[in-house]
C-alpha cells in the first residue's frame, strides 16, 4: 500500500554526533518516510522539532542536494547570512557543494515540522560551520574528524552521549546528511 | 537564497502526452521547486490540481522511486486496488518497478495541492496502466509508444494538443516521470 500510515513508522531519536554535539539535538526526533514506503533512491524523513530543538550542526553538504518544506509551526533556518522565519509550506532548498552552512532551529513555544528529502551520493562530507569538524560518508559509514582530516577526540569532560540506537543511519536521520546514506534503507 | 519565493517560481501548465491524452490533463499546473533552487539531482515539484482535474495518466515507473506528500485539499489516489483519500499531511510512496499503477484525481469541489520527488535515472520507463501506451526517457527526451514498442499514432480526430510548451521538460512536471529527468535541471 503505498500511502503510509504514519502512526505505524517508528519514531528515530538521538544523534550519532560525537560529544559534546549529539547531547545538543535534544528535542529532535524524526520519521523515516521514504524507507518506511521501500524507497532506496532518496531520502525522505519528517522531522519534529520541540521548542528550543535544532535539526543538526550548521553544516553544508559536498556531493548531495537537499530540499526541505516547513509543515508545521515556525523555525528559523540559519545561514551564514543571519536568519529567516519559515512557516507552512515555505521551501528551501541547498545545491550540493554550496559552501554556506545551514541548520533549522524551533524558537517559538509550539512544535514545529519539516519534510526533508536529500540524495544519496555514494561518498559524502558534511562540513560543519561553527565548530571544527566534519564527517565523511562511506558505504553509510559515517566517520567525524576536524576539517583538516585529523582524528576527532571528545574533549575528557563531555558527555559519552552514544548508545546502541546511535548508529551512522540515525545520524542519517538528521534534516542533513541526515535523510541519507544506505543507513536509511529498508 | 536557499529559501524559496513561491511567487517567482514560474507556474507550468500543458502536458506532453499526445493526443487525445493531453488534453485530459486540463487543471493541472506545477512550480518545479527543486530546480528553482538549483537543484539537479531530484526533482521536486508542487502539482496544483483544479477540482476535476488528474496528476497524469495511471502509470508507474520501471527505474525511479516517487515520493508525494498532499499539501492542501482532498486528492484520491487511483491504483489497480481502487481509490484511497488523501489530505493534508498524508504521504505516499511509490518504489521503482512497482507494477500497481498510480496517479491522483481532485473529486472535490475546491482546489487541491501535492508535494512530489522523483529520482532522475539516466534512462526511465513509464507504463500507463488503463491504456496502451508507455513512454521511454532517454537523455530527457520522451518517446511515447504502445507497450509492445510499436508507435504511436494519435488517433485521427483527436485534437492535436500540442504547442512549443510541450516540451519533455513540461511533461516531467508531472506527478510522475513527472518531476525527473534533464528536462527539469536548471
Amino acid at each position: 500500500m503505498p500511502k503510509l500510515d504514519l502512526a505505524d513508522v517508528p519514531v528515530r531519536t538521538g544523534s550519532i554526533y560525537p560529544s559534546p554535539y549529539a547531547a545538543q539535538m535534544a528535542g529532535r526526533s524524526s520519521l523515516r518516510l521514504g524507507a518506511a514506503g521501500g524507497l532506496t533512491q532518496f531520502g525522505v524523513n519528517l522531522v519534529t522539532l520541540e521548542p528550543g530543538a535544532r535539526s543538526s550542526l550548521r553544516h553544508w553538504h559536498l556531493n548531495e542536494d537537499e530540499f526541505v518544506m516547513v509543515t508545521e509551526g515556525t523555525l528559523m533556518l540559519c545561514e551564514d547570512g543571519g536568519e529567516s522565519a519559515m512557516g507552512p509550506g515555505d521551501c528551501a532548498a541547498f545545491p550540493a557543494g554550496v559552501a554556506d552552512g545551514h541548520c533549522f532551529v524551533n524558537r517559538s513555544e509550539a512544535v514545529a515540522r519539516f519534510l526533508v528529502i536529500g540524495s544519496r551520493a555514494p561518498d559524502e562530507v558534511a562540513t560543519y560551520s561553527d565548530v571544527d569538524l566534519k564527517v565523511t560518508m562511506t558505504e553509510g559509514k559515517a566517520k567525524f574528524t576536524h576539517r583538516d582530516g585529523s582524528p576527532y577526540v571528545p574533549p575528557p569532560d563531555a558527555d559519552t552521549d552514544r548508545d546502541s540506537d546511535r548508529t551512522p543511519a540515525s545520524y542519517l536521520q538528521d534534516s542533513d546528511t541526515a535523510v541519507r546514506g544506505t543507513g536509511e534503507r529498508k
